[in-house]
């Protein structure tokens, strides 16, 4: 078996995504020990229980000592507290990366607790489910996804080749690109999508001439497609809120703005607007699925999964 | 062999939910003779192709003739003209129904035309998937899935408990309301998330500062859930959006309120009214689990779906 990547790995948070950096690094020989750390002893113990790891601790400080790769995957909200807990204990030439999906809050939170000599890289896996905690991981979960590093300008290129390649081990395809792109991308591709289907629920679910009962039933319809990012962790999606404000509020006022000309089209009868509208959105779902992102099966191919379960 | 419910069966209009009912009703051998009836020659011929039915007819009113249940399954848009051109050809006696995303238009538009001793019982069937035409219809559509009859006050005991049987063969559950009912509950879980995703898709479309090979790329972040439902036919969601549009706007008014509320709670920090939120929303997807109209492995399931093909 060759050398692994790293000597060692420490993971700070162990939910869906860290769990899952665990198994796959485990599976393809990433790391010569990991080290799993969480602040609830609840979910360490769980981590331990499902071998997630080779050691296990709860202080962070002591998690990062000696390792070559540090990995934080806690809710952005967090980062700060985390880097200031574990900056004195990172050893000199240490890659310090995240997955956290803001990036501009997480390198101003964090970047003043990096000590000199150590390589400080956020990225961003572009995968998930709905799911959440240390059995909500799987190692095949970054496979054929994108995972984006949004690396300082003056970041050694040693170091992002390094935690490029232990990306692309996971079974990712890698982009590089600055912190404020990323998080205006991120806002219309995934924090847009997860508050409006948020919205959506709730409102369904505050109605007075519907009932609950009516909603779950013929939920077939549409609504369940939304349920599952509404279903997302909310501590999470909390912090994503208040951490990327200025790009989630712009792509919020360019969607009521165009929800705006769809409700007076629906109000006016205007069929030819909706129809144009309803075509050209077509052409996306296609290209998604050209590229490999989503499945052509109908559905999602959720009756096919549930026959499989 | 045992009798079938209906000795004919004619079923105007081929898409995905005629060729579906086709499809079921062959395979459970529902009804004697299936005439299978379309205005477009083409998707005529790929019926026929198929093997959808036992005759095929452009002509609606010849389609109808002798038949003791006609499925009326084309664009709400279309349901009047169809009435005006089928009502004089329909036999004493038979049940008329539809397969239409409203009720109370459709009502509307064909009550006029039906002739005494037609029973005319609206129906829709609460299923469906993102691609249409004949060649996407299956037998398993309506399984476990709810179809909702809205009978008018005096429609005929008998007739609607065969149509229920009819529904129950092809593996629905059945349920009674009346039209504005159905039109308000559907405005909800149906026609605002299918709106919605039209709408986030086009704002995707519209940016200039995201490219859209990056909204693709990117994409399993959570917009690709949307296109699924931004991919439906766009003919039949303008008329849906033409039909049902005092429902529908009564949902979007409620709809842009919330995401108002939800806006501000982003732009002054407010992250408790966004925890409570993002937490109430859970507990929906879990009911929908329950009630057997979702699945509850990760993502859909898309994954293994996709490996399954």
């Amino acid at each position: 078996m060759s050398e692994p990547l790293f000597r060692r790995l420490a993971l700070i948070g162990i939910g869906l995504i860290g769990s899952s950096i665990a198994r796959v690094a485990r599976e393809k020989g990433l790391a010569g020990e990991i080290v799993v750390s969480t602040r609830s002893e609840e979910t360490l113990r769980r981590a331990e229980e499902l071998g997630l790891g080779d050691r296990y601790c709860l202080d962070a400080a002591e998690a990062v000592e000696d390792a070559d790769l540090v990995v934080v995957c806690v809710p952005v909200g967090a980062s700060g507290a985390i880097a200031r807990w574990i900056g004195p204990s990172l050893k000199k030439g240490a890659i310090l990366t995240d997955v956290g999906s803001t990036k501009g809050s997480v390198i101003r939170q964090m970047g003043e607790f990096v000590p000199d000599g150590v390589q400080f890289i956020p990225g961003h896996p572009i995968a998930g489910t709905e799911h959440s905690g240390p059995d909500a991981g799987f190692a095949e979960l970054f496979r054929n996804r994108w995972c984006i590093l949004t690396p300082p300008a003056d970041a050694d290129e040693a170091a992002i080749a390094k935690l490029t390649q232990f990306w692309q081990a996971c079974g990712s395809m890698v982009d590089t690109m600055d912190a404020d792109h990323h998080d205006l991308v991120l806002a219309i591709v995934s924090h847009l999508p997860h508050i409006i289907a948020y919205n959506i629920v709730g409102t369904a679910d505050d109605l007075e001439t519907v009932t609950k009962s009516e909603v779950i039933k013929y939920s077939a319809s549409g609504f369940r497609d939304f349920t599952r990012l509404a279903a997302s962790d909310p501590t999470m999606w909390r912090d994503v809120c208040l951490h990327n404000k200025d790009a989630i509020l712009e792509m919020l006022a360019r969607f009521s703005e165009d929800l705006s000309a769809l409700q007076r089209a629906i109000r006016w009868g205007d069929g030819d607007a909706l129809f144009n509208l309803f075509t050209r959105t077509r052409s996306i779902r296609r290209s998604i699925i050209e590229a490999g992102q989503d499945t052509a099966v109908p559905n999602f191919g959720r009756d096919i999964a549930e026959a499989g379960e």
